[in-house]
């Protein structure tokens, strides 16, 4: 794949009209002290309620919508969320799609992305074993390779979750965000570019944290409860161009995570899986502690879990 | 208990005010064509957010705050979601609270029950059951005995959901909600007084229903999935009195209740029970058929439920 630059104001308004007759406007839900085991009130956005399930929806329809789709289709890697945005993607154009994932994923994910009517391949242990052979079959196929967040229209589509985000909490000083490759936190970032990013990681999918302290990308060994969806071994080389040095970083332990999960189910009855529960997990763990009066948006970006993994509460 | 006269605008203004620091505004999403099995889009209001999980926690909280509590505390019966809510209505006043559940309620609701700290009696088949064991002990322990649906702080209560849904969907022409005993589609009645109100029910929870035919309250025998949240023998004597000729009425069967429940669970994410998946259910089935350009409002009043209960997508 070529270098890709990021995408620009234009790219992103663009992006915005593109995508809104085929992209749910997530509802955002207040909280206030006391709700979810935070002493401060949070906007959250709960993009969990996305089409596909998750922000992924976004940067695949604006990819492909900007882009020449071939007869061969569409074709993608993934840990599973970018798998069903993509499958998506193709069934609403119409056009066939081949999704490689790794054998961490979700059994829910998967059965999600044939649910889309794709054809899945079960490749390798991790997502970068599945970019690698997606990659090999794309050359074969001509299929529109969508990467899930290297790539100037992917980050352009995930951008409008920020944009959206501006309109319906005009005054946020704060957005929290989990960080996998990046593309979801490079697009609010570009949308948002006067308001503090909060990017949330874990000790096992730091690809960002671990790049911003030696200074440059570096390759981590993703495990834990967030694999399959925060575990790129390396941040994107177009995501790191837009965030050095403009985002903080926070990691959140698995164990932080789970709680913020539960809190979620048991005081929302919102079912996310592990992953999207980190942002909220980087506030409530005292990771990131919010000033007196500073408005925090937390991003819940994918629900896509299944339910037997949830507890009563 | 002494006959209850129906809420006045003023008793539901007071409402709002004397909730608004308790109580959460629940987030609306719209709905486009081709969503949820639905040719039409709908406002989708997710009262399963609330606070204890269902809109019972605006009518007991009401209920509470407008009344003199005692030392004995609150005391409630309930299919279930009341109980949860009078529950968490006593813990965050700091009283103490006694709860008459019926056999037929779901383990999870008697859990989130016990969580909030309130003392649990499992009495009898159904909640008319549970609701004359409640009304004995009250009348011996003295406790302030919430009714779920014949009080008119507790339908003044529900009310709130109306004004909410008015500002946050202005130009709502139809509510299409669940109806148990009567008390929030009354108080939507009331507070929305010149919108359509579609009142829907199952073929075996048809309190409602089965006096609109009669032209008088009647009574039915609650059973099938909604039963321990829709199960009332009768509507209330309150209620009737404001729906009476005032309301249209649509039944949808159990199976159609599940099909729109899971249609939420694999397009929104959003986990309920049977319950409070009726009402959309009535415009999936084609019990109710919007006009073109009709707006909408489709209640999920209430999402207690134990996720093992869901299939993946």
């Amino acid at each position: 794949m070529t270098a890709q630059m990021p995408p620009t104001d234009a790219d992103i308004a663009a992006a915005v009209e593109r995508c809104r007759p085929l992209i749910r406007r997530t509802p955002v839900v207040e909280s206030v002290s006391g709700d979810l085991g935070l002493d401060v009130g949070v906007a959250i956005k709960l993009e969990s309620m996305q089409y596909a399930g998750s922000f992924k929806a976004r940067g695949s329809l604006n990819n492909a919508l900007a882009s020449d789709i071939p007869a061969s289709g569409l074709i993608a890697a993934s840990g599973g969320n970018h798998g069903i945005a993509v499958a998506r993607t193709a069934r609403v154009l119409g056009v066939p799609a081949e999704i490689f994932v790794p054998s961490v994923s979700a059994k829910a994910k998967v059965e999600r992305i044939r649910a889309q009517g794709a054809t899945v391949h079960v490749t390798g242990a991790l997502y970068d074993d599945a970019q690698a052979a997606c990659d090999a079959r794309a050359a074969e196929s001509g299929a529109l390779n969508i990467h899930p967040y290297d790539a100037t229209h992917t980050v352009a589509g995930q951008a409008t979750l920020g944009v959206e985000l501006g309109e319906q909490v005009p005054d946020v000083d704060t957005v929290v965000v989990a960080v996998g490759g990046g593309g979801l936190v490079s697009g609010i970032r570009l949308a948002l570019p006067r308001t503090r990013i909060v990017a949330v990681e874990t000790p096992t999918c730091n690809a960002l944290h671990a790049a911003l302290v030696a200074g440059r990308r570096v390759s981590v060994s993703p495990a834990g409860v967030a694999a399959d969806a925060l575990g790129a071994k390396t941040v994107g080389s177009l995501p790191w161009a837009v965030l050095a040095g403009n985002v903080d970083s926070v990691l959140v332990s698995d164990a932080e995570a789970m709680r913020a999960r539960q809190a979620l189910w048991d005081e929302l009855q919102v079912a996310v899986e592990p992953a999207a529960a980190v942002a909220l997990a980087a506030i409530r763990s005292g990771g990131y502690v919010p000033a007196v009066g500073e408005r925090v948006a937390v991003i819940v970006c994918g629900g896509n879990v299944d339910p037997s993994d949830l507890v009563t509460g």
